[in-house]
């Protein structure tokens, strides 16, 4: 039997000596590039860069949106890094409200696992999909289009949203207009709304200009 | 108001006259191509296209591994044909076992939402890397690798799987061993499995040959 | 030398047999898929499949924002399907402005021809990017964002605007709010906005509910 | 046993029924998609569709380059569509030239099995690479560039060219030059050869123009 | 109004620690990859990252080719890196002509915006595509195939060509084969070229051997 | 003449001061990134980092398997980095079998060059693809599916295995049960192998647990 072993260790050998690896957890310290960060060392790797424990709990919505979104994203959970896919959890309070948003990067999938929530997206072509999930129940969100999520009952409800991006981005369209200091002048220009609403809402989300 | 709504419409028209979408609903009935199914006539198209209820229930474990998968895949899920994603749903009686397996063309994160699973993958450099997941805990598994979820706990377990392919595909070990006309011989010569062991699996799995 | 050409036949024909095309000109009249439309037989394509003369003259500016957007993507210019990339023409009245859009599939490269044009885009990170380009100067805009582009001086101005995507998409937020059926109480549930405000413009872009 | 077996096949109905496969074997009577050709049936697909014998023997080298190349490209091999690479033969006299050439969509791996070879790729950035292989020395040629193969010894030269791309193209830069419609007056203007040179290589090549 | 927006910061905080960005401008002092240059820090990317500004002025077309190619690739506009993209400039003098050449790895479409330029391409079918374009006519060339531009009138001439790639690589025929040190001899082999015409260009063009 | 190629060094300089380069080859002491390693700086690469010699010679068969698998991989062959292709050598002694195993991240052909070799893949639909190759034949492996390659005659064996990734992974399922310390117990839970037959082979081939 030693002698067979010998003869294997002789196999195995040959192809064992590449460094390369079929995962690249990221090296969050190190810098970006297009494709995702660098890895971390493979001898480095355990398999706690594999697991995510951050989605146990649900997120805080005691906030404007009585909600809360929980990414496991790359920079979050970075065994994804490279993989093409990540995950986020969604908590929504009775009057819970994901405000309009796209991921630039991503399409989703969205699973509801408590509650009941009213989901839509706006198509190019100005088409509109709405829908009232029920525990259980998943909906695709095409890649990049505009879209929602709302409670539609009076109790909190949770949901998963995976993605086919371990950075898929998210780009809520209120914080992008009234959350930073993109002039008044230049929203009111570029959305046709009133100066006095533009205004209201930038002092609420804390924007300027 | 209506003079502005006329100019609005001119605008309008010269962006809109496109038949092209940003989403390609399956139209299963067609030919298959290298990138998905061809795309349903955009009119055709409703919300129903983009839900998905048949994961709302556990999937049946009356069965050998005392388990079930219930893919969402672009054969049973349409809407997700083209956008590189989909999801399954994994049902572990207290004994259930998902069985060593591999989806050749796709990553996965697993979300466990009840219960407890002992999760596994084995790497190219042959590495073990191996979990036990509670609820709302997550695990990645890198594309084209072996790896299982067995039940860790003494009561029912579910989980959700989400790809980063619409047709990740799911290649059991076992089932490509023993359940098909793949000889004997050729089993045995490729796994140094022993004879008799092969033809028991094959007479429990179905195999012939 | 008809010996030597014969002999260059022989050669010739074992490897010109091929149907297979390096372009794949669109058929607009067959379905799409996920990777594009299907391909003009290769003895039906012309030269004149390669060119698109539609951008030659101003789009008509007589409209609510003082701009024209004149696309030659896949469905208006079928050469492009499966290479990869199109254009675009704006024109922009001294008023005009292409009102706060994205394109769900492609980044943008903007080239100022003529006039002054003052663009802008917002990050993932709310971060705002904002500059005034004259002619001659170019901008890149990442993918999915939102932007936008608005004449910066008393005259007519020009811009053409690449995409790395046979069919970009384009979705102008303020048509995805207000020129369709989305329900008004939806706008302000995930916009903040007033119902005054939702109401009026929802007058003015043509949408009901 | 016969127990667990229907116990079993209740497990794999529930993931069987999918019509999606891990291949698509080209249907070259259907029209070509950008992704490549559309599915054959599985049902149809046999072994035989994964094989492919006609580079077994050594291509015809009477011709002008004392060459040959046979492809085994998707339009003669229909199992590689959609997966991403593909096959050729090189057969060289000892006289034998593959003229300088591009593939325009894949890098290739060359693998000398006979004979003595010398190849050569010119760079971007304009430096050359030329180097004589041996048999069982492998080479790589960086996508779309300028390369050739030439025999290096007094006797015949096999080699095996691996691409990846099914369908990755092939273009002779003399054939393209001289053995076509293009202009006399074009092929003079935009490469600088002498009237005279343009008209020799015409006539050998059988281009008109 | 502060307690709204603090409770506002609470969400947003949870989103908002990711170091990761939606674009990834060049850090061209460090090393490239397969996919990119690494990314420059977010925290030191401004806006006039995406402005480039060196395609205003016409190129020197005092010159052999009386014609000038000015590139804003990513070696020159950093901005585009990983965005997959990127543009060039062309001016043509009455005479200019921008010799035989291919983008390894880009398609790239034409868009004349002064006088008249005669543009063409040859497939792999070998099959030959002329045309004339005026101001404002666009062509779409097939990635990686031979093609050509030529001033069609007794006046200067201005394109802007964009690529779907921020490294499209740019492959002069004529530099490849004679501005080098390849020497005479493999040319010759490799293009049926005469000794006289190859020694007479590369004494032109500065090749050497 | 002189004159001209000043002329001519004023364009050419245009268009050559980028760093950029067509090829990437891997410089193995660096980190790695998802889409592969650094680039090599330009300056030091030469022809010889294209060319691989280490398959020139048959591997080692004097093992348990009495085969040997030689890699080109990007460990082994730097220069494939970023090409998207790589290549392996296999020999088989008369008893010579490559056991059942997937390449996780790429498809492959199989090309006999001496001897007669039987080949087989199970398809996730669980169909079964069997062939004996001879001389000159080729066979296609679709991405990620369990394969295997037996030595079909009495005499050693030769094939060259080409893969559309320069890491295509090898997992061997026999060393990913056996051959590593996943217990004896998850083998047997997750593929019914009864327990003397997991610790037989453990023993065989140096497995703990």
């Amino acid at each position: 039997m030693l002698h067979i072993f010998i003869l294997f260790a002789l196999f195995f050998s040959s192809t064992s000596h590449a460094s390369v690896q079929d995962f690249c957890v990221a090296d969050l310290k190190g810098p970006d590039s297009p494709a995702g960060f660098f890895c971390k060392a493979p001898a480095n790797v355990t398999v706690d860069d594999f697991v995510f424990t951050g989605l146990k709990l649900a997120g805080n919505t005691s906030n404007i949106i009585s909600a809360a979104v929980s990414p496991a994203f790359v920079a979050q959970f970075p065994g994804v890094n490279g993989l093409g896919l990540s995950i986020a959890r969604l908590d929504l309070a009775p009057a819970g409200v994901i405000p309009l948003h796209t991921h630039p990067g991503a399409s989703e999938i969205l699973l509801v696992v408590h509650g009941k929530i009213t989901v839509g997206f706006i198509s190019s072509a100005n088409s509109v999909y709405v829908k009232t999930l029920k525990r259980g129940e998943v909906f695709v969100f095409p890649q990049g289009l505009l879209h929602f999520q709302v409670n539609a009952a009076g109790y909190k409800a949770t949901a998963f949203a995976s993605f086919n991006s371990p950075n898929p981005g998210l780009q809520i369209t209120d914080f992008a207009l009234f959350a930073n200091n993109l002039t008044s002048a230049l929203v009111e220009k570029t959305t046709f709304l009133d100066h006095a609403q533009v205004k209201k809402l930038k002092a609420i989300l804390g924007g300027t200009g």
